[in-house]
């Protein structure tokens, strides 16, 4: 990047470019397992023309250009470009317009799941997406998120009815719009879901809201086995219980949540957490059933969630998972698998993670989003200690070898990034021509986040 | 097309290649309001080998191809191409899996919903895309359907979790899998739906089935003008009661369906048709939040039907509604406008329908998925009549202004076809040269169902 673009893009955002090095390192990777990439400048455009003008100079002189939100994602998908700029988004921050009546609301790229929350908290209606982290909404959109209420409420894809976008050659275009659907021409909406910031930037995101259900309740139910406690879930989501989220973290993973996350009153043994949003009557019903089931499985009784208070602790544990899993080890990382399979195979596939881990020597908190045939083990590693992490690599090639066999795909929720290129090749292999052809020609300079999801031969 | 291409053709299909008159006649148009236009000839594939084979030749010598299914559209999407080729994929009319326990399965592009819906009954799961006619699942993935019960089961876009799409080149791609979600690339099996035919053949479909409900109760309430009938639809939405149709009939389409269908103790007045799955106990719950809601827009009480077999009737009525409007003129033909809003403006965009139409004098029975904010104006006519058919264009031309300005979609559930593509440069111009470059890309030779949805410069 030679000085006279630098000057272009200082005249333009002032002191909303940065090159110096601290500023470049923090925007350097997410929360992955990748060694930190700094890009050469760090870009903080306010509008969509600001967005428009950055990528049509960067497009003319072929410069990389990796969009960043918040940085939480896992799959080294904003790691940095040594000859390019990262473009943080984090001042696109505004909700744009909320309408209560038609539960829906536009924001841009880097409102985050609780700002907007908090927001709308008053008018009765949520938004229903819920990763781990406090995600911005634009990642969300870009990797295909989902978490621990999918199987109510659906992913980013069942909830985003329109995107604003601007191309790499600084076109702006408003795809779908504010109606529940649409059949007015191709799904642009849907390409840019999931496209990782390689065929653009999304810089605003139609979304559906849903009424705040009149009853919410939350209980706890341990289990002997991770089996059974894995089993019940399937059976749950089998007998077709309209259950807003149904969670499962395993023997590890309850430990180190107990201490990290200070919680009583609460064993070390295989969980599930459940949530059930309805009318009184309605959420009465299916915990009957969903007790009937725990029970038939050994489960313990259910623990509630007596007040609001409790209820919130309890999801901020569960959210908490990654952070608490990292702080096990001083200056450690996480490698975090994300398999999702059909529900019938769940259990199939969780009794093999377990037993290929305990094999390996590896220490592997779990959790699930069960609802969704989605589970991720959580494995902590010393970077310097390389065996570990070699080791941690064969159990995820086992791990994604055996999905695959189970009709399973090697990511849920968290997208392809750097880490999972090999594995998409394995599951989509007879796809990728036609990806890498559609990347061409929307970005015919390889500009939008070079090197991620897929190489371009 | 030259003889030599007839030949491999004829070589390759046997008696499954016509170049009949009265073939190519039977597959020149859907249920639209287009002249016919005949094919060449006429191809029915068996496999997807054999669809790969006919595409690889038709592309190398660059012969345009309509996919043909049930021939239910109705904008025009199947007219047929006099320098091309129709291929009907009736032959490829198979249920290949149905996993019970995971609530998913996979067919052939022209199994239908009602031949699918008949296979699942003792399986206790259901195919829960429900348009008027009985159209193929292929098709109904090429237009991205939807119809009576999306309010509660979405439509196509989000039970289609998987496709095999034959690209124009032959290759033969299988996109998505089996899993409720993914991130694994680019969605690009949400960009063969809705593409109507233009990029490629839908030759099999992975679907998502949902558990029959335990309770199923329809009841039918009248009103005294359209607009309370809709006002009613409208704050049922807004309250958020969970339900799974609700459609509006005008005092026109009433009349005509009580005729038609041979309904009786029924009126011929603005009607709302309700029908609510779930548990007996929430089914009661929600039905006595709508009798309340509907009471105070002076609906009539409630009339149940009291067995299965008066609910098919009543929603065979309902399915019916294109045909009986056909019925109304010998060799007439029906304009079906098709514009879906945010529910906050379903209203105002009815009334303006019935005023325009009632200033133009024409008969404009309506029908509408108001849950999803759908509603059509079913406009019989005489084609013989020109000057009639110009009033239809007019007033579609004003409703299409009109949904715009309310932020609304040109179509909610039909596709562009042949006859909207001017509407969808009003609606998404800034789209077009996206969508142009994507088709370029994938077919180049411009042979996939070619002049749809848009024009290629």
């Amino acid at each position: 990047m030679n000085e006279q673009i630098q000057t272009e893009l200082k005249n333009l955002l002032n002191n909303r470019f940065s090159t110096s090095e601290s500023t470049r390192a923090n925007y350097a990777r997410g929360e992955d397992t990748f060694d930190p990439i700094l890009s050469k400048a760090v870009v903080f455009p306010e509008t969509n023309e600001e967005v428009s003008k950055i990528l049509g100079l960067c497009n003319k002189h072929k410069i990389p250009v990796v969009p960043f939100g918040t940085g939480t994602s896992l799959e080294g998908n904003v790691v940095g470009n040594d000859k390019g700029i990262t473009m943080c988004l984090e001042k696109m921050n505004k909700i744009l317009s909320v309408n209560v009546e038609d539960f829906d609301c536009r924001v841009q790229a880097c409102v985050t799941k609780e700002q907007l929350n908090d927001y709308l908290r008053e008018d009765g209606v949520f938004f229903p997406i819920d990763p781990g982290a406090n995600a911005a909404i634009g990642g969300m959109a870009s990797t295909s998120a989902s978490g621990t209420m999918a199987v109510k409420y659906g992913t980013m894809k069942s909830v985003i009815t329109g995107l604003t976008v601007v191309l790499p050659n600084g076109d702006i275009i408003n795809t779908g719009g504010r109606t529940k659907k649409t059949s007015a021409g191709y799904n642009l909406t849907n390409l840019f879901i999931g496209s990782e910031g390689t065929l653009g930037v999304i810089t605003e995101i139609q979304l559906r809201l849903s009424p705040i259900p009149e009853s919410i309740m939350s209980a706890v139910c341990h289990f002997k086995t991770l089996e059974s406690a894995v089993q019940t879930a399937q059976q749950i989501i089998q007998y077709g219980v309209p259950i807003a989220r149904i969670e499962m973290l395993n023997k590890d993973q309850m430990e180190i949540s107990i201490n990290y996350s200070k919680l009583k009153d609460i064993e070390a043994v295989p969980t599930l957490f459940f949530e059930f949003h309805g009318s009184d009557t309605s959420n009465q019903e299916n915990i009957k059933v969903v007790e009937e089931i725990s029970k038939e499985n050994n489960g313990s009784s259910f623990k509630w969630a007596k007040d609001l208070q409790e209820r919130n602790k309890l999801w901020k544990a569960r959210w908490d998972v990654y952070y608490s899993v990292k702080a096990l080890i001083n200056n450690g990382r996480v490698y975090s698998t994300d398999v999702c399979l059909p529900v019938s195979k769940i259990t199939e596939c969780v009794n093999f993670a377990e037993e290929q881990t305990k094999k390996l020597g590896l220490r592997a908190p779990m959790v699930g989003h069960l609802g969704d045939g989605n589970f991720h083990v959580l494995l902590p590693y010393d970077p310097t200690q390389k065996e570990t992490y070699k080791k941690i690599r064969d159990f995820s090639d086992l791990l994604i070898q055996k999905t695959l066999k189970l009709n399973g795909t090697i990511t849920g929720e968290h997208g392809v990034g750097l880490h999972k290129k090999s594995y998409l090749i394995k599951e989509h292999g007879d796809n990728i021509p036609l990806m890498q052809s559609i990347k061409k020609t929307i970005d015919q300079n390889n500009i939008m986040n070079p090197g991620k999801i897929f190489d371009l031969n």
